[in-house]
């Protein structure tokens, strides 16, 4: 069994697009510890623009990540009327670019629209005893309402990570989990 | 494999709450045939207030059917601040109520609102053919850019039905379905 989590639509910000967004140096507040290592739910917000339409209140995801990251859901590509490929965190070349507004100005990015591919985070010990490895595609089984299972899920090995599968929040209502959960691995 | 289709939210009216919602023997006008029978997508929509809170636009599938039943979907639950039951199409005892807000009059409904259990329709010869029986719960493995099985896909027998499985739009989002597709049927 592992635990599974479910991601709302957030963004990653680097440190020099949070500064000219909430202003040279600004450190954002943690709202809420989140899973993975030292991420955290900020109390900042902030609003979007892509394709010509806003999304006001999307959540900062910290800390300060190497490049800005928006990640969305397939909900929101059809409201946005706007293709958003499907990709793991960090692999944003070619995606499709925004604007951001904070309080204390706006940055344009050509880039770094994704909706999160499903995945699991493992430490390289567990990885070994579960015989996986880094980009191994596996299955989780969720649900008891409305039973589903998810193939390719692709696995994430690094020190540190906590043994979890992440979702979105489509896949989340797909499967009928509310909150968080546990599937059953099928590897 | 299976045709696969995808149901937005809808609201099917019984004539008595026609009658009311739009005038005395008014007939529905069709927009877009649908799959099922005689089944269309009408042009007419109307607002409902549910949980003190209102979705407009609602599309009304016609023919009017015994009772009026709403189909939202788990996206809506959380917007709403609802539990609404997943429940298979007509099974309606003991479900949420709303108040339908139509050209002509306003209707309030003590229940009838779900959302739609995944199903597969079949006729009697297919069924036999898959020696399958009204009730059975299969699994079926759909989308290629998020390959998902869904499980516990309730199968609906009825002569004329056209062998087709219907997932909502929450579920067709988790397997990136953005059109009808097919699926592989899991016996």
């Amino acid at each position: 069994m592992v635990p599974v989590e479910i991601s709302a639509r957030h963004i990653h910000l680097s440190q020099e697009d949070s500064d000219i967004l909430f202003g040279k140096g600004y450190q954002l507040k943690q709202l809420k510890k989140l899973s993975q290592g030292a991420d955290f739910a900020a109390e900042e917000t902030v609003d979007i623009e892509v394709n010509e339409q806003e999304i006001r209140g999307i959540r900062v995801v910290g800390p300060s990540r190497a490049e800005t990251q928006l990640e969305l859901t397939f909900a929101d590509s059809y409201k946005l009327k706007l293709d958003i490929p499907v990709r793991l965190s960090g692999n944003i070349a070619g995606t499709p670019g925004f604007r951001i507004i904070g309080r204390a100005g706006v940055v344009v990015k050509k880039e770094g629209l994704i909706i999160a591919k499903r995945h699991l985070h493992i430490s390289p010990e567990e990885a070994e005893k579960y015989a996986m490895k880094k980009g191994d595609l596996i299955s989780i089984t969720c649900g008891e309402l409305r039973k589903t299972t998810f193939h390719d899920v692709e696995v994430r090995v690094q020190a540190g990570f906590k043994f979890t599968a992440h979702i979105d929040v489509d896949e989340a209502n797909a499967c009928g989990l509310k909150v968080c959960g546990v599937g059953r691995l099928i590897l």
